[in-house]
């Protein structure tokens, strides 16, 4: 496994260039950008990993997240550079979607697969049930029913602020987590115990420096990837809302993927949990506020208002994944009902 | 009270068929096939129950379901078969709403008289938990939203598409709980030690005889019941939908009704919790999604499109249901209070 | 502190008088009024709490509220005797919002600011959850939902069929307290004892004179400085949504708010959640359904009809808080995300 990403690096990260300059057809290239992301996905997820066992689970999850979401954040600056504010919020609500239905659900249906039950820390479960609750169904919901009679200039107001609001409570949770209550989680220093144990993969100079390369890799053959959309769009009949929220959130979530569920499948529920819930929590309150702040500085600048189909699909996600999730433990169903509730919504924006 | 049951299933259902052949008033008929079906509820309800001291309280549960569910399913596909789809819909949202807050209110308001505090598998409710989020909350609301501006044709395509992910995952559901996680549940065993002091009060044999009979009784007088509802409709100034919603969830659930508050009442919360919460399931994620494939073969094909305020009533039942149950036990003012929201939704029925 | 509010009082009340009297500056008024009722609500804090030592946590939590939500009432019915219906639903929302969001968020920051942790009933925490959903997401929602297509009579009898069963409920949930299932509750037995090594500030006389009389002062004020609101409104550029239901919120429950913190600082957590959430729940299942019935002999009914914004906001709030204390514990960071969504929904309603 290992070994086969490692030859598709070395032979598509090339290819990527080389098709590019070339102007090859736009399906072949679609599908060597997609195959080079998810190999180097692997090795971000070895990095990433070798990293977790050094730093602890929750600075490792925390790392992981920032890493997988900092190409999602360099491909929405272009978009919204371009106009594409559509576009923007359509691949977030993927991102969300993904990573807590798709990640989510194939964390804990794999993990489920080889263990009977597996478990997590409940204190972060509730933790991170209320952030949900108020990034999605408070900060998201209100400027949807509220905007409806007002003009742009206000609706933009309203925006801002609330980005503003979601960027604070973000850092507080931060304060929160790493300062003021730190090492209050009984769980994490059972787990680390177990950790210790083994021995990481990479030393942490190598992780770091391999980490940084996939990275940059990635976000290189990331914006690559989405040239290619309108053309592949059209010949498969995807339309651009499909691929913003289906196949973005596939690939441009391929590094949470993998190594969310190279965790669950070692057991370390803890850090898969993590990226799922983490990733959402930090597009939710950070990437997406940061964006309508930047937005500003740009020709259009973005609202915080969603379509209904999206802000609709995030909800019932959240309801869900925070009524699996807060007994503190999974099983392979659990997964499946969350990889359902996808392939659900996979429908829904596939036909609307 | 058996032998008054007796009486009135002796006399009701010659009267039915007699009636039926004479064309007796409909407004009588409708009286006689009601208390004939409360009757024959009756034998259903003792019989399930020594069934269920014989093989143990989940699968006591679930075959109580099923009977109480087989009667909606043969009622419904011959409503189907005459267009007759907002009914179907319609008597369906009232399974849901009467299977959630009026079998389960009464179960816990009546058990609640009798005992200070009642209590059920904790497991049991977050695993139905995550499932009527995931049925009710996803699977209708998710098409209802995304439909609004799609053709018939993309509606039955997505209803089609939803309804098989809602059958794979109750088949999984099944799996799950008889199969790869059997006997994980506490509560059970404990259960089962105690009940096997019971002695049932007929034979495995007899039980089985007697509950077949009942059912296909039941069955036939529901029939004709239904035939009546036009003119006591007009009679009593019920509208479709107020008839459909209420007076077919009751009667229709009537042996649910019976033997989920017996059980309560004998304190065996389990078996109780599993007829209202697992009847649920049984008809959103089994029996509609079955009912909307069958209907492709008829004139008439019906999407899994609910109106608002069916859709509306069964999300805030289901909010309702789990925040009362999801502690694990109940008492007399739970049960009121899932009562009380029935009696609302039906005013609102009534006056639509 | 006492010294300035016992001041403020002796300042604040007479000049309150003289002021209305010699017609001064509505926006001065504003100002005195607003002081001089905040100062009254220290006082008011402090006779509640000499009484809530002697009385139990409990009752002294019900105390509370009444107390506080008199005045509502009382302003309440001038409103509606004035046909301003819009205003009296607005102003029970904020009063919603207030509790929940603000003096629930400050108990919890400034509490949790103090103590690293902080505990309350988790069986109480339940128990209000269901009667919270039940209130604001059946009783609020299904008229909200059903009504769209019925004439205005139908409307009302919708609303008072409502408003009834909610008064019944409210009358059954106090029957459950305090008679069926009094002292079941672990928590207030161990809080108890350690209470009573307490001594109250002022006996139980005392306190209770003190508490009538700052009660009435409130009430009086309150009145007076409804009626500065138009003028106020007009020099700050406040809609009268906005006044109804962030400044009403503030300082209506002013009295709420005072005792709440207090309460949180001294770490009797199970009383300052019982403030906020049982005066959520006064209002919504008692001031609001009396109100309603009330109306019928007032020139205009007013129905259990909101705007969306307010339902919407109520709905998400009612989650929010759910999501946060069902566990039973706080923090500063708990408290600040339910401030952070109060602050949100004030930068809705202010831009609506």
């Amino acid at each position: 496994m290992n070994k086969l990403f490692m030859i598709l690096v070395f032979i598509g990260l090339p290819l990527s260039i080389i098709g590019s300059i070339f102007h090859w057809s736009a399906v072949i290239m679609f599908i060597i950008y997609c195959l080079t992301i998810i190999a180097l996905a692997g090795f971000i997820g070895r990095a990433t990993e070798s990293l977790a066992i050094v730093l602890g689970p929750r600075v490792g999850g925390l790392l992981n997240a920032t890493f997988g979401n900092a190409v999602e954040l360099i491909i929405s600056i272009f978009a919204l550079k371009a106009g594409l504010i559509g576009i923007v919020l359509a691949s977030l609500t993927g991102s969300v979607l993904g990573n807590l239905l798709l990640v989510g659900g194939l964390s804990f249906f794999v993990g489920g697969l080889k263990y009977k039950w597996q478990s997590f820390s409940i204190y972060d479960a509730r933790h991170n049930a209320g952030m949900l609750i108020f990034a999605v169904i408070v900060a998201f919901v209100i400027p949807e029913v509220f905007t409806q009679t007002l003009n742009d200039r206000n609706t933009m107001i309203v925006s801002v602020g609330i980005a503003v609001i979601l960027i604070v409570l973000y850092l507080a949770a931060l304060l929160f987590k790493f300062v003021t209550h730190r090492g209050v989680y009984q769980t994490d220093n059972v787990q680390n115990e177990s950790k210790h144990e083994e021995d990481p993969e990479w030393g942490k100079g190598k992780a770091i420096i391999i980490l940084a390369l996939a990275t940059a890799a990635v976000a290189y053959v990331s914006e690559h990837l989405v040239s290619t959309f309108d053309i592949v769009g059209a010949t498969f009949g995807w339309s651009e809302l499909f691929i913003g929220i289906i196949i973005v959130a596939i690939v441009g979530n391929a590094a949470e993927h993998a190594s969310a569920i190279i965790m669950a499948y070692k057991n370390k529920m803890d850090v898969a949990v993590e990226i799922a819930v983490g990733s959402t929590l930090q597009i939710t309150m950070f990437v997406l506020p940061i964006l309508v702040l930047l937005s500003l500085f740009f020709s259009t600048s973005m609202p915080l208002v969603f379509t209904w189909p999206e802000l609709i699909s995030m909800v019932t996600a959240v309801l869900l994944m925070i009524t699996i999730s807060n007994d503190g433990d999974s099983n392979w169903f659990e997964g499946l009902t969350l990889l359902a509730a996808y392939v659900i919504m996979g429908i829904g924006f596939y036909f609307i």
